[in-house]
C-alpha cells in the first residue's frame, strides 16, 4: 500500500498540509535524527528525545533497561513518535501569517520490548547505522552483557501522517502593498568537521562513514 | 530561586547529565525554536511541534482555535513541553557507546487558555519575536478578528529539568587500543540567505531582524 490509512488517530484537520504517503513519511524519517516520543506515565504525558531505526513498518527505539522510558513503554502502552524537520522561518507582512516551513511526521503505535536477542541486535545496528551509515560494521562488536543492559523497543506503525508547510508567506491580499519585507529564511541542520578524541592511535584514518555524514 | 525544585516529575536518573539551573534551562529555550509538546487525548499520548515564547516562569503557545491541541489543552490538562538541541554525533569505538551530544529541556505544567486579550496579544508578540527578534513591531498590527481566531495557551512551569551530554566519546578502557577512529561530529542548525517573496515592492530593504537571524 502506498498510503497509510486515514483514521481517527492520524487525520489532519488542515488537509492541504497533510500527506499520508508512505514514501514521503519514510523520507522524513530517513532525513531526521532525533524524534520526540510521548507516552503516558500515571496521569502525565512524558516527551523524551530519542534516536531510532526503521525496518519496514516497524520502528526501533532503545534506552537503558533502568530508564523510566524503557520500563513504561516496554509494557505495550500507547506511544506517539513525532519527528520534525525545520525548513525555514516564514516572515510574513502580518504577524498573524508568520509561520514555519516544516515537515513533521506523527506515528502512533504500541511499543513492545524486544526479547529476541537476534532481533534486538539487528535493531541496534539499524539505530547506529541510521545516525552514521556503515558504523555498526566498523565498531567493536557488541557484547552479550551490553546487549542485556539495553532495552530495545519495537513500535509497529498503527497510524502515520506527515504535516508540512513549504513556500513563501501567504499574506492577506491588501497587505501586499505595504512597504514591509516578506519572505523565507531557510534553515538547515549541518555537520561540522569531525573532531577526533585525544586517544585515537597514530595512523588511524577517519573512515568514510564519519567523513561524509548524511546531513 | 536559581534552581528548579527537584521532584517526582523532573528528577533525572543519570544525575551527572542533569541540571535544574534556571538560567541554563532558559538559555536552551532561548536558543531553541521548535518544541515538542505532549498531551493526553482520550487514552493516547499526542506530541506536536510548536513554536513558543517565554515570560519569566510562564511559557506561551498558540494554535488555531479549531485545532485539537487548542481544544484539549485549553481545558487545563497536563502538558509536557520538551525542547532538544542536537549538538553532535558521538562516534565511539563500540556501538554501545555511540551517542549524541545534546541539551534537552523538559517542562511539566498545565496549559490554560488565555482569555485576557491584552495578555494574548503580548504572548503573540513574545512568540513572534522569539522566532525573529524585533519582527512584531515591524509587522502589520494584528486585528481583533485575527486575535479572536487564535488560541493562546499559557503554561506555568511546575517542574523543569535540563538533561545534557557533551564532550568526546567515553569508551571502555580496553577499547582505546583498537585501531578504530572515534570522536564527535558537531551538528548545528544554520540559517541560509533570506529569500524575499515575489511581491515585495521595489525599494523595500530587508530589515535587520531578518538579516541577522539569531541562529
Amino acid at each position: 500500500m502506498s498510503e497509510f490509512e486515514i483514521g481517527r488517530l492520524n487525520k489532519i484537520r488542515t488537509s492541504h498540509r497533510a500527506s499520508y504517503d508512505r514514501e514521503a513519511v519514510f523520507g522524513v524519517l530517513a532525513e531526521g535524527m532525533v524524534a520526540h516520543v510521548g507516552f503516558i506515565a500515571g496521569d502525565r504525558p512524558i516527551v523524551v528525545p530519542m534516536i531510532y531505526g526503521r525496518d519496514g513498518d516497524r520502528l526501533y527505539l532503545h534506552g537503558a533497561k533502568a530508564a523510566r522510558f524503557s520500563k513504561v513503554t516496554g509494557q505495550g502502552v500507547p506511544v506517539c513518535f513525532t519527528l520534525t524537520l525545520s525548513d525555514g522561518i516564514v516572515v510574513a507582512r502580518s504577524a498573524f501569517h508568520c509561520s514555519m516551513n516544516y515537515r513533521s511526521v506523527v506515528i502512533h503505535g504500541h511499543a513492545q520490548l524486544v526479547t529476541d536477542e537476534e532481533e534486538a541486535e539487528k535493531a541496534l545496528a539499524l539505530i547506529t547505522d541510521h545516525l552514521i551509515p556503515g558504523r555498526w560494521a566498523e565498531s567493536r562488536p557488541m557484547t552479550r552483557k551490553e546487549l542485556r543492559s539495553t532495552a530495545v523497543l519495537s513500535l509497529d506503525i498503527e497510524a502515520a501522517s506527515l504535516k508540512l508547510r513549504s513556500g513563501p508567506p501567504v499574506d492577506d491580499e491588501e497587505d501586499y502593498d505595504l512597504p514591509i519585507w516578506a519572505g523565507v529564511v531557510p534553515l538547515q541542520q549541518s555537520a561540522g568537521t569531525p573532531k577526533p578524541d585525544d586517544r585515537v592511535p597514530d595512523g588511524v584514518e577517519i573512515p568514510a562513514s564519519v567523513l561524509t555524514p548524511r546531513i
